[in-house]
């Protein structure tokens, strides 16, 4: 019995069960799509990611299910490359001869406490697929505030970042502190680490809302891909510029 | 012992924990009464059911458990016949030689992503246990909108479809876009997509309570069975129009 | 000094700071633009008044604030008559010569109480400004539910309505007792009628969501335009099948 | 290694993890002691029921897990008779010889739909054990609202109950509804039933609190036994103004 | 210009834009309606004020601004005398020769703080006129809560009242203090007395609806007038008990 | 007219619509009562004041409306000496030969931005008529923390406080900051400082109360009083001790 | 009688009740701090004005009452120019001789309506002040989204922006729907435009933050500075790359 | 494959996975870090305790779940003896030699029920490891408050706690009626203990932050660390001034 099951006329679009995937969105927006395997079966994702694997030759899966993990392994081992990434749960499938370029943004990731990571790494991993430079910098919170100087400012001064993203919990005060002190763009990134009251990261969201630093915006509470989508493509933009006055200047190609 | 031991006299109505359905609920609202299986145990959804089949001739149930489903292969097999939807997990029972009207509401169902189908099953799936054609286009949302033009085109002016449905969760924005497009009632379904902050369906429900769209009315979230039921009141209303007109110029029955 | 003072080049669209009214909706979607004067300066609602009588022969206002009641009185007389709903605070403009045309749908509007009355009409006059007969039945709640019996029969039987407005605040019972009645389409309308904790509407809001009567949606809080545009909508088109079917049977014209 | 242990002086009252149970409520208050066993381990549970049935007679648990309800079977055997009450998950230990008086109160306790049964039983057995008389009428909510004039009728004519428990969840219409027709105190119970926006309670609750039904009183969301406790509370004392009045004018007991 | 202009046919009933007062209810419900002024203008709480004088002897008047306060003063000199309560800004206008039955309920006010003195004020007037004894104590709130023990056994011992109404704002501490000690049931009144997070009432009302001292339910934040009505018909229905005994006993009357 | 009409029997306590202030609660918390005047006529409150006056020698008012600040003038100018505090408008009246002890303790209050002073020297102010010192360091918030430092490290190693109070609305993030620094402990003050969603003061109460820096608790939004109260009592419990210490070994008094 | 009163000792810094400017962050952050005079005295914004003219030569004002705009007139008449700019209510007072420099960097800003445009404005005016070039489109939402594409268009491949910032209010549809669309960074800005439920920009808010189109980042409701704030450090941070590649390429100076 | 894969440059600062405990906090704050091990791996917990054993001496665990409790048991049995506590489920590791000082900070903890004890626990255990005597008295809630007078009195005037912890859940009254008692810090620790509306602790944290009785911060819900580390210190800052003081008077050590 069909799921379109249709006693009276009438057609479907799309119906299928399946995605709709937005090949095109890499070349539109810069950004590649994300598989966010958490609410699929693992027979969507992987279906998803071999229609992505054949068109773009590259698939990203994020928050992926134990049961996906372990089919991955297999599912594509002849025509692709597994890359494997524990913390934030995802997955890079690269055919073989993908080559990622690289676009020359420099991002930098900072995060309050050790329960921010996952969603860092998140961040991190998609600007790394978008050709980013990514610099981490983990466990530096304000309640032991002193932690903080010396890595922002080899951030700044050295890497030269060109956009932060600073990940918070609990009470979300460390990127309104960097957004104080740094003369770059901060993408505050609220995670759902707490306990209480506001503790699934509310407080972490409008603590960050609230900022009283002015040059800062956020993304929804736990959305290291939003985060990073947007500092890395702030990040390569200002590469762009970088990169042809460069070129101006000389002949050597910064391709890596 | 009796759930409704009585020391100190005193009676109970109604109190034998089974539902008293309303089976006559088909004839005064022209909505067939669905039987929701979430909250209750197997044995009295069957019990239930059996009892609209022998009044009615059909019996619809939603949201059934797994436990539930695999009772319900054999349960009737006698009397009744099963039809199973996996998507929104419903089942519809018919005794032999049930007969569905054709009504001739005409409804489009349209979704934002693919994880609002379920949903949107849902509410099809009355529409067409109502007597209407049901034409349904899925995976439409504003991420890239440019999918939207063609199937909604398709549908007022070839399907001329009475009413539409549009599920979304997340950002919630679909339903406000079709309805600043179309000339037909739109009923708004936001969906429990989502993540983080409003993640529930709440942001999705909100923004559509909010729209700046005028002839858009809403249900609650994940409200499939709701959706479906005031559309195919307001379909099969419309149709009933256009039978009697038709039905006066030519003899021919509209009866699939 | 100009609001778009631009030192450094850029250019503005629409940046006038007046509104860029959608003229094209009443023939896109049958719904009639309505001037929401709330925010605005008297000055601004003459100014886009004055835009919709030109060209679409009538202007609708509505939460009209008393110093641009008075400066209507005056502001078009010589090409215009004016009419004053004062419990919605509404107008509408008529340009000499305007013929509002007969549609035929049928609307019931039901209040609870005497307070929620004059979103009530708000949404009354909307649908009568779409061609719409409104029977309007006030104070039917049910803190004293016996006298909903009579009107309710009355509307349904004799007038035979296409579709329901209630509007109901503080316990937001009326149009979930009304939709567990009737066998027509029913538009909840929350009001921002009440006191204490969920005062301001949202106790009858989520009330109306959580119906147990199928057959039911619901706009926001007082929004009383968008009640009527969505039931204007669907009575219409109701009324358009047994127009044409009418038209069929006898040349008489329905035009009242 | 004691929970208590101390390493630089210090003390403990109460502290040996049990409960200190309010033996006297039952005399201070009319309402016994109900043991909540949801959070409690069976070793708790049993600990604490024992203790009462030696000082009280009697043991009352609500909301027994699986497990507790296995051991209940057997662990008071000997010196106890077990009742036990599947709906609302109960139980009742009474020693031989406990004799429950009557107190002549009359209750009568309403739902609006099946699912909220559980809560209306865990209402009704307090009230039970307080000496009432209770009468029940199950499943007469708004969405058809018919069923609901019979009952009704015959407790307040015939049973000429004291006091009406009413509950509801999803829209909670009911109370509002049965507080508009009545002379006698109502108690709105709203449970958790429910979906979507407002739906473990929270709009049933509103809705009560917002009541144009003067004469309504509520408790908190799927708080049965303190429905039953106020109601149980009410009815008794209106009861015993009838007890004294009854035997002065005859000296018939009226004691079951 | 009517208010009711109706284009194209329709009719409205109970639209002349006054309410239709349920001048039954005191009959039905032994509890007399009032009139909240808070919302309407003073031409139409004259005017229902009149209607009710007419019918029923007596009209109320809660939450009175304080230009119908003023008009109030001269309105009905001739026909009717006028009862003016400051503190709650409540009126009550008895038609000469209106007599108020003693009903013989006892009912029992107190506030935590002299700030919730104008809601429990509203609630001991409605009392009142419904017959009721009512005996109020403020002040006595948790952060002294040495001054509460004597009024409270004054309360219970030698008046006896049949329930009692605790109202309280900020913490709503004190209507669960009172229900642990005493054996009448609680009508707990949060009022809208606060500051910052939760202090327009909510803060109490949650504390009450969460008390753990079983014997209390709660009416809405403010509502004054809702909690006057239960706790009078409770009150009133004892004493229609002990009444009976007593004049069993005794040929004395009660009646004032 | 008497505001305690009775009549049916009944009396009131504390009914005279007068506050019965708490004057013994300096003795018994060491804590003077504060008037709040912001609810209170001015007549309420001066009478107050003038019981406090006469009992205690002192009168602390909070929150003084202009109305009542121009009655102060003169009101008492006889028997007392006014002190007027123009940012948190605030008043003491002391009686002449009203002695203020001096008790040692030391309080630091810190402010994220100007906005957040009135509630800092609300706190500072009851603190002082505790006879606490108080140091106040103003404006020194995480949008340009580098003007933190100095400050701090005078109030901890010269001044060496006892208790810091820490002031902050909008993303509530300096007591966090603050508190991850010192050794000593911390009472966050949130102000209802802010804009947009959670602009009340709710983000930098929930920042607060998720603080991950340990050692510090909080008070409500705005409740400066509350704050000075809790931090007066800290600190001059801690100073009670160095005092007796001191005086051990030199007979060299403190007071100042 | 001084503020900073203090009867025991103790000091107070930056009490003097005027803020301390951040006259560095231009330098710092590149972005002009903004004097937001909305609950300032008069008096406390002239006199910060004055510092900052005097320091920096330019003084920006946002959120000014009419009071304090009729002072700025002529209170720095002699020694700057100043600009007011009515729909935001901001002014800019410049030192003769004060040069603005042209950074370079190219800002869109979009409204969904008119009620939108003095938020987008008050980003628009903050983003000029950085040396930004601005382009306006208003009024393009998506009840009527064919406004949309031909500016947005124009905006993306003429002007070239470097960013959008794109305001809406109501059901905050149009950023998801814009960033689904464009290959720029995309700061949603949620307005407090709306009714009823979450119509202080809430369910703007929510719908942005949930945005299934990646490449957008949020600011809080109405906070059209902390828009401007990092879109201009974004876009000049751009412009700095491309100025330089230019600068190589030839020796004109792109200085206006 | 590495967490920190790098494909285009880039680098990580404490991105390994593992916490950068604050070892310095014990000596800056006299309180010690806690590791929390709800969200951690067994793997992460026991590294992190080894490395606090190895420099502090000691290692403190809270929230331990039944995987790492099982493998404490034996994880450290050389080098450490280990402490265990069931009822806050936490667990003390001390080096051979490890010697807990003696503070002289007293500190009261009680309980509003039984259920409230497992957090109440976790603060009694972190004030003990800061030096602390810790006096507990458990279940003496507002539901029969006769139960609080003489532990209280026992606590205040023998014991003489220099603070009090007081956890309470449901409705959260018991702080408030201590404080308005006693002439001691009150810290409020809210729990998670409640049902229905506000039964997460919500009721309990808001009633706690409108206390009407001063002297009272709190922590967030659940907090018992947060408590503890707060009331440890304020102890032991009043006992140092003791200390100090009795060491002058005499030479007796007041180590235990």
């Amino acid at each position: 019995m069909s799921l379109n099951q249709n006693r009276h006329k009438g057609e479907s679009i799309g119906a299928s069960g399946a995605a709709q995937p937005d090949f095109g969105r890499q070349q539109r927006k810069g950004v590649p799509e994300v598989i966010s395997a958490e609410r699929k079966t693992a027979e969507q994702s992987l279906e998803i990611a071999g229609r992505f694997l054949e068109r773009n030759g590259r698939a990203i899966l994020s928050r992926v299910p134990a049961e996906l993990e372990n089919r991955l392994q297999t599912a594509f081992a002849e025509q692709a490359r597994l890359e494997w990434f524990p913390v934030p749960r995802a997955a890079v499938l690269r055919r073989k001869g993908f080559d990622l370029p690289h676009m020359g943004g420099r991002v930098g990731v900072l995060t309050a406490g050790t329960s921010d990571i996952p969603w860092a790494e998140e961040a991190a991993l998609l600007c790394r697929e978008m050709g980013c430079e990514v610099h981490t910098v983990y466990d530096v919170g304000v309640a032991g505030i002193h932690r903080l100087w010396e890595p922002l400012q080899h951030l700044l001064e050295e890497v030269q970042v060109d956009v932060l993203i600073v990940a918070a919990g609990m009470d979300g005060a460390l990127p309104s502190v960097v957004s104080g002190l740094v003369d770059v763009p901060v993408i505050g990134l609220p995670t759902s680490v707490g306990y209480g009251f506001g503790g699934h990261g509310e407080a972490a969201l409008l603590s960050m809302l609230q900022t009283c630093a002015p040059g800062m915006a956020v993304v929804n509470i736990d959305n290291g891909i939003g985060a990073g989508a947007i500092a890395g493509m702030i990040a390569n933009r200002m590469a762009q510029g970088r990169r042809e006055h460069n070129s101006e200047r000389s002949s050597v190609t910064t391709h890596s």
